[in-house]
């Protein structure tokens, strides 16, 4: 066992506050990660207020993870002390279910281990997360983090990054692919970069116009207002990928009609009911409509490469441990560009309550 | 010009009648066709009883076509008087754009010219469907009947077999597919009939204990009762691909929970709003619910050919022109299994009304 400081929340409508945790020795297989950066991801937000009234307290949120490995257990032979790692939504898995082998561990069909709030496969413990100086996980569920990527960016590449990836990997998205973003926040983003860099011809659709200045500067070909009626009739057919991140039920028929022939609408974002899809606009053209998840280990590492090799780079707002709070309100309040990313040298000065 | 005979509906309300009309001269590459069998297919219905607000009167429904040339324009190359042939639901299409040029035909980004209450290309006239001894249709529409399939089985192929055959190929059902229908009427029917040939495991499910033994005869390995909530919940995950045939608005929750990773919902019938889909179902899994509409030529031909060689024969129950309005009645109360054919034999007896 061995200490640790966390920021952690101890009820649903408290403040985020420093404590002392105790992580467990390191099994066989286990890395010890020092942290360098956490990115703070909207799901933490639901987590901690207990949104889907589940969460167990105190809750120690992060799921977009970096560091240095500062040790390793004896079995241990991916990594070693001073790597480059980072750790995702997912710390363990059955590893026998059909997704598990087929490297989609975040479908585990015994449900995965998430990295926070989650329940350790061996103790039955819950899972404590990345707003954290140190975690300890599974050497399966590490990844390297390439020298060319700075790692204060492969932060949001570890939940923001993958959710966008997976759906746009499965379903072709490459050269001349004509795709379109909705919704542009953490998630949309890094679709948009991720989507030019593989190549594809990316428009924005956006509600607002005071957006498409970010749009193009995030390297968007094209913005089409969704208010403007007459652009989306204009639009009609128009696109072979559509990702769809808001957060919240809305209204996907208007988008499902700008899908050509084969068209896909990747929902990433919404998990509520979504408004009534017409069923016609779906059979018209062979739409699809499809969910996605974050993303398995073979994915996450070949997003990280990916990201390093073309430098697709989140746009961070770095902030200390203790601004964590007033990020919060923040992030409720739309008000980020596009992600913020705790550096957790900061740490060093939290005042921790025992 | 030459007369032909056809049984026609003057308005919403009316009773089909027979009727004499002229059909055009024959085109360079036109087919012209004496039809021995043809199809009722709900669609017909639907246009007959101007559900879509868009028939020209008179109509003459009828895409499932079969019968036998009976003539051909000069620069006709691919069939000669006497050869076994069939029309499905298209007649033409701009043959330009990229769904046109991918065989993909009834997806036309001009609009596909439908085989009734349809715009001819040339002269603008309304299309008269197969409700009649002959029809002329441009040879690249027109397929070929493999000798060993018995032309009355080829019927129903060309509407209700092509809108269940293309998103099984298109998700690539084959064998060891576990594989669900939902709605056991024409669509279903050959869905489960293609699916057991395909070499898919298939399962039925239904609201009603009685059509149990239907789905057994058909081929169905499994029946899973959709009101028994104990089974439903034991086939959590439990399928790759279900074809939803249900004609009408639906909650297709149920069964999107039913399908396991990457696992997709194929609506084919449901041309209405569905009840809202909950974008968490979607999104755990990565479920995709896509749409898919009849299917172009080269896959028409395809099926035919397919059905031909493993004897995939619909159940139909053969009728007398004259039974037509009967026929509806029936089709509206559900009370077929699974198809009316009209033989069109019968059509000699037509009282025609000048």
């Amino acid at each position: 066992m061995s200490t640790f400081t966390a920021y952690c929340a101890c009820e649903a409508h408290g403040q985020l506050m420093p404590k002392l945790f105790e992580r467990r020795a390191l099994r066989a297989d286990d890395v010890a990660i020092e942290i360098a950066y956490c990115g703070v991801c909207h799901s933490d937000l639901h987590q901690v207020h207990n949104d889907w009234k589940n969460t167990v307290y105190p809750c120690v949120p992060g799921h977009e993870i970096v560091g240095h490995v500062a040790a390793v257990g004896p079995s241990v032979t991916m990594y070693k002390i001073g790597d480059r790692v980072a750790v995702g939504c997912l710390v363990d898995s059955c590893g026998q279910c059909d997704p598990c082998r087929a490297g989609e561990e975040q479908l585990c069909v015994k449900g995965p281990t998430a990295t926070y709030n989650g329940k350790d496969r061996v103790t039955g413990e819950t899972t404590l997360g990345g707003y954290a100086d140190k975690i300890v996980v599974r050497e399966k569920f590490v990844l390297r983090v390439p020298e060319a990527l700075d790692l204060k960016y492969a932060s949001p590449l570890l939940c923001a990054g993958i959710t966008v990836w997976t759906p746009m990997r499965e379903h072709g998205v490459g050269p001349g692919t004509k795709l379109a973003v909705v919704g542009l926040g953490g998630l949309g983003h890094m679709g948009v970069k991720i989507a030019v860099a593989l190549g594809a011809e990316v428009t924005v659709i956006t509600t607002s116009p005071s957006k498409a200045d970010d749009a193009r500067a995030l390297g968007a070909h094209q913005v089409l207002l969704s208010t403007d009626q007459k652009a989306m009739m204009a639009s009609l057919n128009a696109f072979d990928f559509i990702l769809d991140t808001i957060p919240r039920r809305h209204d996907v028929n208007p988008y499902l009609m700008l899908l050509g022939r084969n068209g896909v609408l990747a929902v990433v974002g919404a998990i509520d009911l979504l408004e009534p899809v017409h069923g016609g606009l779906l059979i018209r053209n062979n739409r699809r409509l499809a969910g996605s998840l974050i993303g398995g280990l073979p994915a996450t590492q070949e997003l990280l490469d990916f990201c390093a090799e073309h430098q697709v780079l989140p746009q961070c707002e770095l902030i200390a441990m203790d601004d964590i709070n007033t990020a919060y309100t923040r992030v409720q309040a739309n008000d980020v560009k596009y992600r913020f990313v705790i550096d957790m040298a900061s740490m060093k000065h939290a005042q921790v309550v025992q």
